[in-house]
């Protein structure tokens, strides 16, 4: 916020949805703080869920207790496998044992603390459970911070494509605390800056050109605190705005897909392991970069600015040659964006501005595809 | 409608939600004319998942589905087997299986064509299938016209506990087809009957004054055209009144809870098997009205109107000797709508108005569960 400050940025960012608008706070030590969010949306003293996955609770879990229980809240306690393959409705079920073990009531609060696995699987149990309680959510990844935390989409996996089973599902909350992600894995922290880069290329003109500016983008100790506090913030807001202008995705919403309709379906057939989502986003944005080119919605000078910045965070740019362009093909059909059977492609026009392409011939989008297979 | 028309009597009811309202439409012969109903509500051409039961699907599938293609849709049929105790995230399961498979798109309309297990899961399945996708009720049980259709709670059971995962998604329209009615079973029948003057009771006194000058409840060969044409109608319009001023329970709509909390803890306990719903909502309300004398809220004779009629419907009046009562005082605690530990019950002042107590003494409760143990 400001260069002469010695305390640490603060700010909130909200997102004014009119049925429930909510907040989300951003600032260093936040963890420690979570009875004042509590207190804020009137939560104090009520019966908790914290739901998180065994490495986040190692390093978080204590001090996120401690300042619930300091909240008068009654903490219970869930701890699910950490990674993509477990986003099933299996581990939601355990969520429902645990919930009905500890009478959770309708007044209860649900609270996510973790990645976006654990969010989405927490915001999905928490618009499921008794047909719907509160959620609050504490993102502990870039990705989730930046993205899967805000704007109550919530769901899990299906054996055979991602995010098929959800609800939307807006959390009472959330609060980022940059100071967790010093334990994020920098593979984790990379695949959260393809989101950032795609804030840029589709609302932020800004806050791509200081990603441009940056030296370094693939790992947080290059990256200096106002850029982080910048990242996040105009991430967040990005994301909040686009939300409050199209909740439920008739329109606007879609243009947070963009890289993500090839991203899904590499994601899903290398079986959510060796391409994580960002990584499958990062593709994704190349992918679709190349598309717009060859349609000549974009040029080709802005294009590869957008792939220099992919790189320069560390991401890979190509579609893994083990897989088959005709299976991606196919995937796309059963992308559950597709209408009446059409590819819905976003597609960039400038930095900071992009468009809705229905019906993308399939020629062209085969010879994309086809010229980004590659390695890295 | 007429004493004088010779046609049969038809009606809409309309639920007028904010967000989203949508009618009811009441008529013989309605199962026919279902793509007047998708007509009316813009689903002419759709993907169609119709969902039933074996029993259901084999009197009127091919009727439904008939229908359906006359209004241009492509049905897939998904059967459930029949029963509360298979109303499971498991049979949901299946249903996503099929949505996969046929590649249901966010356009798409969920039909269910059933009774109230049926509409609940298939509303459940449209609420959670790519994040929300319509959905259409065709109840046939009396039970699933009067009361589940109606409303946007849908929902499965938890191992442990009755609608304890679910979530609240209106319907685009509800078809009653009267007709259906006579290949329904004598019990099931009855179990309709339980919720019919449960709206007598709680909302329409000019109803329960019906069903009280009615020779006979407990059979629809009994019961002439008008008289079941009032039920219908009266009864969803009890139900839509309820749900258009508070559709996601904060205040009013407890009030249709009357008879369900009792009534839930006796179908829990009896493990969903020996007493159905509806009956158990007739134990339940005897008990309920018996609190509400025993607490001075209600006069007796009035309790014992309801009683009568209750009788007069073939149901039971008692709870079966074969449960414990400290089992079911510790099963109300467990009940979702449980408020900081303490158990709301719905209790009758007049017939046609009922007010919520929200701390019943425990060991008033206590003493009518004692006094409501029996046979029949």
């Amino acid at each position: 916020m400001s260069d002469l400050s010695p305390v640490p940025a603060s700010a909130v960012v909200r997102v004014d949805l009119p049925q429930q608008p909510y907040s989300i706070a951003i600032a260093a030590g936040l963890l420690d703080r979570l009875s004042v969010q509590f207190q804020d949306v009137g939560l104090t003293g009520k019966q908790v869920l914290l739901v998180s996955n065994p490495v986040v609770f190692k390093h978080y879990g204590d001090r996120a207790i401690a300042a619930l229980e300091a909240a008068n809240c009654k903490v219970t306690t869930a701890i699910l496998p950490a990674g993509e393959r477990y986003k099933t409705l299996r581990s939601v079920s355990k969520l429902y044992d645990v919930a009905l073990k500890a009478r959770l009531e309708r007044s209860a609060v649900f609270l996510a603390l973790g990645g976006g696995v654990i969010g989405d699987m927490t915001g999905f149990a928490a618009a499921t459970w008794l047909r719907g309680v509160r959620v609050v959510q504490v993102p502990t990844s870039l990705l989730a911070m930046v993205d899967a935390a805000i704007g109550g989409k919530t769901g899990v996996n299906h054996p055979r494509g991602k995010n098929l089973i959800g609800a939307f599902h807006q959390p009472s909350a959330v609060a980022i605390d940059p100071d967790v992600l010093r334990t994020l894995p920098a593979r984790e922290w990379r695949a959260g800056m393809a989101e950032v880069i795609k804030y840029g290329i589709i609302w932020d003109r800004e806050l791509f050109e200081r990603l441009e500016a940056a030296e370094r983008l693939d790992r947080l100790r290059d990256v200096d605190a106002d850029l982080l506090h910048h990242i996040l913030t105009h991430s967040c807001r990005a994301k909040a705005e686009v939300v409050a202008k199209d909740e439920r995705e008739g329109g606007l919403r879609a243009i947070l897909n963009y890289g993500h309709t090839i991203g899904h379906a590499v994601e899903s057939l290398t079986g959510y392991r060796s391409v994580n989502h960002g990584e499958a986003v990062a593709i994704g944005m190349v992918a679709a970069g190349r598309l717009a080119v060859k349609l000549e919605l974009w040029n080709a000078e802005d294009c590869d600015r957008q792939t220099r910045s992919i790189e320069k965070a560390g991401l890979p740019t190509h579609i893994p040659l083990a897989l088959d362009p005709d299976e991606i093909l196919a995937a796309l059909q059963a992308d559950k964006k597709v209408k009446a059977g059409k590819v819905r492609f976003i597609l960039p026009q400038h930095i900071g501005a992009v468009t809705i392409a229905d019906s993308v011939p399939r020629d062209r989008l085969r010879e994309v595809i086809l010229g980004a297979m590659g390695n890295g």
